[in-house]
């Protein structure tokens, strides 16, 4: 019985999602990979593709594949989710960020150690999302529409054949990334970011800089007041 | 009720439609974004994928999913949808594009600020569209040709497995992009191209420039012209 | 009975193909499109939808969507087509390719008079293909090799649910370009090279270049040779 | 009885992956072809759609589209596969990744012949993997993780409507490109490695350098590990 109620297809689903997702951050800013400097389309078709193989694993270990705490807790506010199952899922999500982090930071040891102008802050950029432009009200509201958008499509997707809906719901990521998340990096999911933040910040990482703590409330209580009011307005409208 | 014979559907898709496809187009013009400078397969892809989740969401809350008046009226006018109908699909589309450029402008209130260049028209650009060169029958023309192909194309799709359709459709505007909306930017939309521009005239934007209504009556005209174009042939053809 | 035999299946669909095809090489090669200078991974996949589109129209018409004589033939000679069809189905074929260009003419036309710089053969490109390195025995190496991989996973794609099997041939078509077609081009289709070659011979078009028929037998015979091989071998292996 | 046994389909699958993938490497690196110096999206989905492909020809030619000695080895050693069947998949797989590579080699003469700085490495990158920093201990690290992350989710992506898997396996394969592809260029299949190493060091290839076979075990036995640990794991969390 180690599927544990639904904690081991989160766990080793948000693995999955983040050491592919942040895996493509760490090609794109880190010295010599072979994807340094790739643009905005690549970082959302990676993302999106991320979450598509999380969603498929999380799938078969038995779970339902949310991946995230803005999903799970307002599905649970609102009835779309059993609040009995939401404490091993949340524990799952950030546990596999965390670790799918820390196999990001094994998988690219020897571009962190050739990348050694963390002035620019593209090594905390691989792990933890940061806003284009700095204005804390706007990246919090931006965070919140974004995650608002991304939910309430999420539950108006409707029925998929056999296999399909997680590549639809990575699509769903790429076009929320290309659509909307150009302003404060689309967290859209406070496991995403808290996860691989902490791991950043308490695990050995070459030529490490600040792990930017003091914004971090931004990609927890945006996404979570989104999925509250997307989940809110889908009772609404049914 | 509140679905109401087709209108919100037809409201809230058409709503996400503009909020991501406006939104790519606010990440590729305006300053400091993550996307700024991408290039025309992500502007293709962005809006392809938009319409794919709006129209996923269209189908969930009870409207066909159409969010373009062009093909609307193209198959009222020949009997492939009731014209009892067409008002509220109408207004919902019109009213969706608005409240979905209004979130862009929410979105990146702190980019618009930063974007101080309106002389170059970028930022018009993200809610309506302009022609790569000036020349306004060609340009009507441009927007007859695209938006016939398009609808002529959507009319022949064929059966789809479930969940499926709404994906193939984005990757047919997703080329209809690539291959021809490279001369006008595509609106075979109204709703798409007025809404915003209308939203773009009566809300505050920072650094605004003008809203070029004297151009608005080709991607008004030419796309209901090529959706009736197309709906004629189709009755032809079968 | 307006589909005559496949006949109207295939001039349509091949008619999507290459408008939308050669448009986005318009796009690619004209001054002043908004996709200028694009990159051939735009290339692969805007060829690779407008085949998904011509497809799934030929199939609503009535034919088999092969828009290529290459894979007509091909077919014909092992078995998998009937001779009786073959006629109906060229001619269909190479009308549409013709048309196709014809609209993409029309479509662009502010574009080619502000192109001037036909030395470059842009232009002509736009329509045919051209060597990337002249050298007449590998180019048709090259077109043949092409063409056996393209046609051989083609009879190979085996059974798909409803509504997804264009998709996927268009994704073949994507990949075919991305992997063998950087050398001539990839016509794999003699239809795709000679229909929008004729137009480009016969209508005006502004600024217009030489239309290349001195190399128009690789795009012809290649193909050919190609598909009968695939076709072949596809006997010897079942 | 041609398909011995499935080592047909592996044979002709495999040189269908190489064929298309180490063609899109030939495109990249070689002087004058239409895609020299496309970037990691272009390499990352070229690669996933050649999988795809060579998935579809083996599954209809009898195999079970491994393509992939990490794979067949992996599953054996675990119960996902039968012993008996792991020499003709082996063989066929490495005979078919080096007939792919002769097959890129005729294509691409005239450009091999137009590339003379091999200096650079191009030409042995197109055919075998090279690390983007030296450094074989985190290298090997490297293609386990990676090989485990992808046998992993490939073991756990459930089950598929007629026809879509071989496209979601090609997607798994971009994604596991753009994530952790880019510190030693992905080989995480040994026969994908070696196969076209060989014939690059045995056939004659205008301006051919070295074959760099020092670096060969990382790619033969860092994949080997990974899809061991991977299939180890299934059973572990089953």
């Amino acid at each position: 019985m180690i599927k544990m109620n639904g904690f081991m297809g989160e766990f080793l689903g948000t693995m999955i999602l983040i050491v592919l997702g942040a895996g493509s951050g760490a090609g794109l800013n880190l010295n010599k990979t072979y994807a340094k400097g790739q643009n905005w389309l690549f970082v959302s078709l990676a993302w999106g593709l991320a979450v598509t193989m999380g969603v498929y694993v999380a799938g078969m270990l038995g779970s339902d594949g949310h991946l995230n705490p803005a999903v799970t807790i307002g599905f649970a506010a609102f009835g779309f989710f059993p609040w009995s199952q939401v404490l091993p899922y949340l524990l799952g999500q950030f546990l596999g960020a965390f670790i799918g982090a820390a196999l990001v930071i094994i998988q690219f040891t020897p571009h962190f150690k050739a990348t050694t102008n963390e002035a620019e802050g593209n090594s905390v950029g691989i792990f933890a999302t940061r806003p284009a432009i700095k204005a804390p009200f706007f990246n919090f509201l931006s965070e919140l529409i974004t995650t608002f958008v991304f939910v309430f499509i999420l539950l108006n997707l409707g029925n998929f054949t056999e296999g399909l809906k997680p590549f639809i719901v990575g699509m769903l990521i790429a076009v929320i990334g290309m659509g909307l998340g150009t302003t404060t990096g689309f967290a859209i999911n406070p496991a995403r970011d808290w996860g691989p933040r902490l791991a950043y910040t308490i695990l050995p990482v070459p030529n490490k800089g600040g792990a930017e703590w003091s914004y971090s409330w931004v990609p927890m209580v945006g996404p979570l007041a989104g999925g509250l009011i997307a989940a809110g307005l889908e009772v609404l409208v049914n």
